[in-house]
């Protein structure tokens, strides 16, 4: 009922010699070349056979304590106290990216339903489905629907009426895709994500009645190269659409209201929620748990640290931070004042007593 | 397999004149009586065709740039440099409400399953389904259970023993609804939010096992016309209810712990979390990622700015923000200050060192 | 389809005389024997057969406006105004360790799907599903999967390749375990639930192209009596494993990152966040919607207030709160300034204007 990319055996990492993973890695072997790697690990945490990763040189200094028998290093990091003896270092221009491409050749895959539809999953006789396309167990599909080529939907997936998703994508179990919601090319959903629920929109109701619903006939248009995590959720607009750009990555957990607009090459941090209508420029970072508020604006280039609450507006390239978020030299300025305030206003109080005497502490 | 409420081709909007739009939304016409409406857009973002509303003066000035061909004007708005020649403006009594007249006009509606129970559904039976309602694929309703007239489970939703809905509600995909829980009419649950779990309640453990789990044996009772957004949780009394009161909305991502009681007409949210028997009067509002703490009592009509978190207990009427949220005018000035904490500090300090040699800057 | 642990009358309390009840739970009766239980409530609004209990000295004045009948006191409290003709009083060592042992008595237990595997859940012939499990309507278990003994999975959940779940657990509707995770024995995860979903973790891209995703290869690892809440996220690790140890206990809506290192007996409350490789030690206990930087340390006996945000390190037996989290001492007077705040830099701004003419308030 499932086959899966790669079979168990390959899901335990191969046996590789430094030599041979030198040459994988472009890189310049210096030690032993017959070191025997089977497995990645931390550098504090190593074992024999284990192949860890010195990106900058705050790590070097780790590697004669460590159990690793080899370590990519950044070109121009010294390693200090390295036995080429016994112990492998290889050199590339970035270690990050060359752990990246060893995680790509080592990727076990995930487990997917056959290509066709299942015969539990519910696909309507109006839905367009791609002969290649992969519609597992429990899935269901409904009138007008559209799922491009290649596209995999795990298990017990929806997606609803007029929906369309793209070729390439991977949609894993429980994603629930509103009407009329579409996907680009080449997109990956996390468990449980709910996209295109209503916008969360009411005017003030009277004595008589309860708050009345604006109703949310609007949709949601993501683009090319999305990954969204598991149990976030994007709400479909008032009218018009909320919009996702290409290559925009959010995390777990992530709230995006209505009418957002977000650009492209976006990152978006767990648990971080946009109120309605918020804005973000392309190439924006934004940590875990930042809050905007409704009809926010972000520019392009942005950092804004984990844990910040936007009020209103940020312009292009700012880093920011805090509580309301502020240029991060003020906000830690304010921070560190912060952590010694109860001190500080205690001898404040104390000289100005001496002082003046027509001073008055607060609440007194 | 489905229907939808509307075809597709009504899922457009329908072209509409000026003058016949007026008729409909009792308004009064200035301007064109000819143009043809088929869209909703924006005053800042129009194009020909579209209708857009000015709901307030503020945004009155904008109707000269925009492209939008008509709007509806709330009486009382003076809107300069209209050319009745060409566009129109439509005086109604609240621009708001006629514009949610016009989205329910205009609503497509959400793809339904077919009446009846699908035959991918598992119902129980001793669960009583009313013939009217919609039970659609892949959804489980079990022992004891009870579905009211009308009432439509999308797709792959979960309804637990003796758990009971009332009738003209709609349960989107995925929604689990645990044992013995309840919920009123004409309530709207979006998809993967979660009813009745366990309460989180332990009793401290000793060193001979871990935490010892406080039974959760209560249920979940929730009011009429209740609406609640994608992937929010609601937990199970540990005996007695967790209450929601009628016509509360409640958006997505909200966590409620066990054993509050949540008035009626109260509105939640994005990413609001009460703790445990926490407690909330009737009209409240609460804005998006505030937290109450276990116990916190909120009363009547208050209003609470999204980030807040509540300690303790909040007075009827008040309107309180920040971090314990405090009364809006306390805390404002307080985030003022705060603002300036660093340089208020520096300066500060530079005085008290010219006047009283025996003063110290914190942390020195 | 279905069988229920407890017959529905069951699940209405028993009714039991005040001395039976001092029976079961060993505990000393003061007052009336016959007095007829059927309920339990809290102290301040119980009704006639309403049980209640009283923890600690500060609920005893209660007793004599409630309602309730009969009340479990922990010994050494006293009661005033106890009238032991009308009702009744049960000292035990410990109330709350009394009110478990009743509610486990009381408690109704879940609507179970039966042993066995439904006929529309999908077993993959690869999988291994002890034959004292019950595999609920719709339930998906991949190539290589193993469920063990009594184990249950409801409704709808999704077992990935090579995941293990072991015996005496119950996975609720609409959970998710990605492939290779395990899980321990006696485990206990409300629905919706999703772990194993890819870590986030990205390389800068440049202008050729966007984010390098970091194939996320590792797995979750989950001790054994573990529970985690409904909508909890957590994140396999990118390479190695993210692990939950023993008898930890976990909110609703938490999200855990990938290489997240946890301890035994921790717990975390509703909402809680932490960043990647974050590491929190043994019996550590985290409040409501806490944020834990990327990498953060926190040690053991650790406790950690609702709201508060980690940045770094945290050594073992802290008490910490606030933003950043400190010590509760430096902390809570910090709030205390805070709250003041505003009052505090005016009285001192009017002294100082006084007594230095070159001192110049802040943004002036």
């Amino acid at each position: 009922m499932s086959s899966t990319t790669a079979a168990p055996e390959q899901q335990q990492s191969p046996r590789v010699r430094a030599d041979e993973l030198a040459q994988i890695v472009q890189g310049e072997l210096v030690g032993n070349p017959d070191v025997i790697l089977s497995t990645l690990a931390p550098i504090e945490s190593g074992a024999p056979g284990a192949l860890t990763f010195i990106r900058a040189q705050g790590f070097a200094k780790q590697w004669a304590e460590s159990k690793c028998e080899a370590a990519l290093v950044t070109r121009g990091v010294e390693v200090p106290d390295h036995d080429p003896e016994k112990r492998a270092l290889i050199y590339v221009d970035d270690a990050d990216v060359a752990v990246v491409r060893i995680l790509e050749m080592i990727d076990p895959g995930v487990a997917h339903p056959d290509t066709g539809t299942h015969p539990t999953a519910q696909v309507d006789p109006d839905a367009e489905v791609d002969p290649t396309a992969r519609i597992g167990p429990g899935c269901v599909v409904m009138k007008g629907a559209r799922i491009g080529a290649s596209t995999v939907l795990m298990a017990n997936a929806f997606i609803g009426g007029d929906a369309a998703i793209g070729s390439g994508c991977v949609i894993h179990p429980g994603v629930v895709i509103g009407d009329r919601c579409t996907l680009g090319n080449n997109c990956l959903v996390f468990a449980n994500t709910v996209i295109g629920a209503d916008g969360f929109g009411y005017l003030p109701g009277d004595e008589h009645r309860g708050a009345i619903k604006v109703p949310q006939i609007g949709s949601v248009v993501i683009g090319d190269d999305v990954e969204i995590g598991a149990c976030s959720t994007i709400d479909r607009a008032k009218f018009g659409i909320t919009k996702i750009g290409n290559r925009t990555k959010i995390d777990n957990q992530v709230h995006i209201g209505h009418n957002c607009i977000i650009g492209d090459d976006v990152l978006l941090c767990g648990r971080t929620t946009l109120g309605g209508s918020a804005m973000i420029g392309d190439r924006t970072m934004v940590g875990g748990a930042v809050v905007l508020n409704d009809q926010a604006r972000v520019g392009k280039d942005v950092k804004i640290a984990g844990g910040s609450i936007v009020l209103d507006s940020i312009d292009d390239n700012q880093t920011v931070l805090g509580v309301p978020a502020m240029p991060s030299r003020v906000a830690l300025a304010n921070a560190a004042a912060q952590r010694n305030l109860a001190q500080f206003c205690r001898r404040v109080e104390k000289s100005l007593k001496k002082l003046d005497p027509g001073f008055k502490p607060p609440s007194a």
